[in-house]
């Protein structure tokens, strides 16, 4: 596999190019007081460095030698709590904390290309601390100040870590049927009972200790997600002079063994009336734990992106290098045996649409994380606008990077011919490693649902028009006439948005089917359409450039192809969003 | 995982009720003799039996267990050894073989049945008879007299299997550029040296002897393809009285470690002055291994389909089994906790997918397949078309039929949510076993280019005209109310493709590049077009049917699943392709 090297030069474009990055956090106070261009190149730049050399390296054999189970214990794979003793002391899990509690404040635009570096070096072990920062945003959003000082300030440090116990055997999607119950004591603590399944980072010996979010019950809670509350469940206790006491009634009963990710522990995690303390409000816990969502479910896409950049830089290595038959428009190599695999059209076009995908998926995402960093940070009508762009993006931004990711690293595979399939090349890994970020923190069809039904068709279409608006704007802004190649295909699309999505409303008021069943094809179509617009702001910005040539005429190049070959799959998808819910529910379920 | 269930009502549906295949045998001398619809049956039932008792239990265990290498041996997972003899003993290894010498003779009609169900099976396990049933092929056609009653004799008893040594580490796809030599001896043998990699059940516990078709070179041979010839070089020498002698030089280096198919052996041999025998002319072993590959490639898009069978039964059981949330329309199941999964539009979508692809992939091989035998048993002008059909359908068959069971793999996995993730399901194993058939037996990237550069453009596309004709003097003869609704969509679906050929033929005289560069979405656009054509004759034959209601009304509604929501994928396909290949070659190798 070819060494990982950190998209760097990409990244800073976007950052300060392209969303003027710099002068957002000097326009928001409490920003500005933390970070400026110098801080942001200084973290990315030590982020890619040991991402680069202590964090990638430990993936392929991470992958053979998986997590092993032993009595309840679980140990990493070899090499992994070396890097996350590393990886602590040099502050990285403190990157996105709350600065009252020992956290760097950092904006979402920088820690998104800092899970992304992690994805790209290793998807497993980015879960350890994804998790725990996960975990972190929910308890800083909704824990007491005991809880935070206690627990958030140890999680900051990389002394602890955590994981979220959300999913029962039969409860996945459905969380309100959960089972788990917490039993109020005369302390104000809890007795946490019950089984939860697929815990990411649930066991493992990284840390000294791990704290569980878990949802569970009251015995009196009201029936469906209205019941459900959010409890701290420590593994060890923590005495009163903060250091590690007994084990809590929490224990690892086994792990999974999984298509990929296998250096990422996934426990069955068994709370037998383990000590546990409220955070938040009772009965509020299904809110607390989508607090960090929105933050989450963008991590989660960006891992679909970090593969698939990976997968990029190997497939592309191996295309220049590999020699194998020749040109249709006459021999390139003539002193070869054969040419390289680039000059097979089709060879170019895998590798180009991973390219024209990963990019626009970089620059998307972090569109997204600017809302979000506007959302938080922002005051007035930007910030209320940001936070309706975070609603409705975030959905898209999780299911559309993923599976993106997922085709890139199929893709990569592809170019690689048999050596694809062999596990040694380390690129079967990315495929197996990338599928499940399309499954967890909500499968990629719940999110569809999530965007169509409770985003675009919950607020009547308004989120949309919030998204519409500004496509628009900058659409009548860009008269530059080179720019029109781009300009007329994004008001294409733009339009054809905005009818399939009135289409999808008013056909909705006949059938509430119609949603389930055109989700899919409309979060797409959106995704590929809002890719556009982000294509087209990197395309002025490149050919307006004048220094490094290169890298802008590249950039210019993709974004032609990105408008030639890929935009153009919201035709398919559109015709079939509007083919209405008859093909899919005039046939009996027992005709299936 | 469900229990596999052969689709046997489906496959006797497309045989006698789509493609009259009982009057087509009746009409081709050799195969009267041969094959009714009474044999044809019980054939089908006692294939079933074995794929469903023997074959499909065996698949989980070889997954975890895989095959094991120790000093040039390979052990292969507990159970394939019982389960190839009791094939064997079935007659199955002689199924499609030459009964000069020992073979059924059976159709590919009915043998692409037999494919399917090992597959849906377990893909390992039939990659062993597989081989050998390929190898069978090229053996008969080109072999001598002698080779055929020593060897293929006992491969078709099942006494000995095969394997097809090609691949060489720097030729893959380029085989003008393999190493191996074949050095001619006094008694007409010769002495083959190399080292083969990527061999299919190069080495195994099956069977007492391997007899290998290798690929070499003779010191003098011209340079490139044309230097290649085709050995026939057995692991172990056979005596005079047919007894096994001493180990031929040839012996297995090591075993590949890879994504999936776990339990089939794939091999580095080595070649050390191994005794072996000319199979056909000298510099025609490449003709003589493209004898079997229209079987053969036939035979791995069929993989596709079997994976994607086992995929949608075992998603579709669970499904119905899995209760998760509740209808958008209102509740379904008031005395459960939740409604399942098939009430979701989106769950539905994924389902139909599958249910929708699998039959219709199921259709088309088929088609190909009586192709295939008119070809072969046919005389005549019908004879002559069959044989055209088939050059243009092959690449098509092959390719998209693994690129949609991979499809179809990932949708069911999906369907499973996180225990789609889980080894212990299964679910995930079908996607890694069927990814391998879009590389192996020529990558789908080779395919398509075999379609539109070699068959369509190196025919002027008259090839595809053969393809036309006959569609359309099937929507001429459709004048049938009810099936307009399938024919008007065939008619413009077909038009399409015309109009696209022709543009691709045009584009191409301007620059060779365009075929490369629009080859895979072509050979997806003629996919779904075909595909298209034979959903519209079950539709028909559904429609007109009187027995079986339940049967008839799935395929009429699975049939329009298809047009609404599958067959528009051509459109932005169509617009990929004609978008030419500036987006692709204007950009230089250094930007990538």
């Amino acid at each position: 596999m070819a060494d990982y090297q950190v998209p760097l030069k990409d990244m800073n474009f976007l950052l300060y190019d392209v969303f003027n990055a710099d002068k957002l956090w000097q326009s928001l106070p409490t920003l500005a007081e933390r970070v400026d261009r110098d801080t942001a190149e200084a973290i990315l730049q030590g982020c890619a460095k040991i991402a680069e050399q202590e964090i990638a390296p430990l993936s392929r054999n991470g992958d053979e030698t998986g997590v092993t189970f032993d009595a309840g214990n679980v140990t990493t794979a070899p090499g992994y709590k070396e890097a996350f003793k590393t990886y602590a002391e040099g502050g990285w899990t403190s990157l996105g904390g709350d600065p009252d509690f020992g956290g760097m404040g950092m904006p979402k635009m920088l820690t998104a290309f800092h899970e992304e570096m992690l994805c790209s070096a290793d998807i497993s072990f980015s879960l350890y601390p994804g998790l725990t920062a996960g975990a972190g945003l929910s308890l800083a959003k909704h824990g007491s100040e005991a809880l935070k000082t206690r627990y958030l300030t140890r999680m900051y440090a990389g002394d602890w870590a955590a994981s979220m116990c959300l999913t029962e055997a039969h409860a996945g999607t459905d969380l309100g049927m959960i089972r788990t119950k917490a039993v109020p004591q005369a302390d104000d603590s809890y007795l946490v009972s019950g089984t939860k399944i697929f815990i990411t980072a649930g066991e493992h010996d990284l840390t000294e200790n791990i704290v569980h979010l878990v949802l569970a019950k009251l015995p009196d809670a009201p029936d469906g997600p209205r019941g459900i509350s959010l409890f701290l469940v420590p593994k060890f206790h923590v005495n009163d002079d903060e250091t590690i006491g007994e084990q809590n009634n929490v224990s690892c009963g086994s792990i999974e063994h999984k298509m990929g990710i296998h250096a990422s522990a996934t426990c069955v995690m068994n709370f037998d009336g383990a000590k546990g303390y409220l955070v938040g409000e009772l009965n509020k816990g299904l809110a607390c734990m989508f607090t960090m969502m929105n933050f989450e479910r963008i991590g989660v896409g960006i891992q679909g992106l970090g593969a698939a950049e990976r997968s990029y830089q190997n497939a592309l290595e191996y295309a220049k290098d590999r020699i194998q038959g020749r040109s249709l428009s006459g021999v390139k190599s003539p002193d070869a045996q054969a040419d390289s695999l680039l000059v097979h059209g089709d060879v170019r076009r895998m590798l180009l649409n991973m390219k024209a995908l990963n990019e626009g998926s970089r620059a998307l995402s972090t569109y997204v994380a600017m809302q979000l960093d506007i959302a938080t940070y922002g005051t007035g009508e930007e910030q209320a606008k940001a936070d309706q762009l975070v609603a409705l993006m975030t959905p898209i931004a999780k299911a559309f990077f993923t599976d993106l990711g997922f085709e890139s690293t199929v893709a990569g595979q592809q170019v690689f011919g048999g050596h694809g399939y062999v596990r040694e090349w380390g690129q079967e890994q990315l495929v197996r490693d990338t599928r499940i970020s399309q499954i967890y923190e909500g499968t990629n069809g719940i999110q569809a649902m999530d965007l169509l039904a409770r985003k675009v068709a919950g607020s009547k279409g308004k989120l949309v028009l919030v998204f519409l608006e500004e496509v628009r704007a900058y659409i009548q802004e860009s008269k530059n006439e080179a720019m029109q190649e781009f300009i007329q295909p994004l008001a294409n699309a733009t339009d054809e948005l905005a009818d399939l999505t009135e289409h999808l409303l008013l056909a909705a008021q006949t059938s509430p089917e119609e949603l389930g069943c055109a989700a899919n094809d409309y979060l797409h179509v959106f995704g590929y359409t809002a890719m556009a617009f982000v294509w087209a702001k990197m395309a002025e910005v490149s050919l307006a450039a004048n220094d490094d040539k290169s890298f802008h005429e590249s950039k210019v190049r993709t974004a032609r192809y990105y408008f030639s070959r890929l935009l153009p799959r919201c035709q398919s998808l559109i015709t079939s969003a509007k083919s209405g819910q008859s093909a899919l529910f005039d046939i009996d379920e027992e005709l299936f």
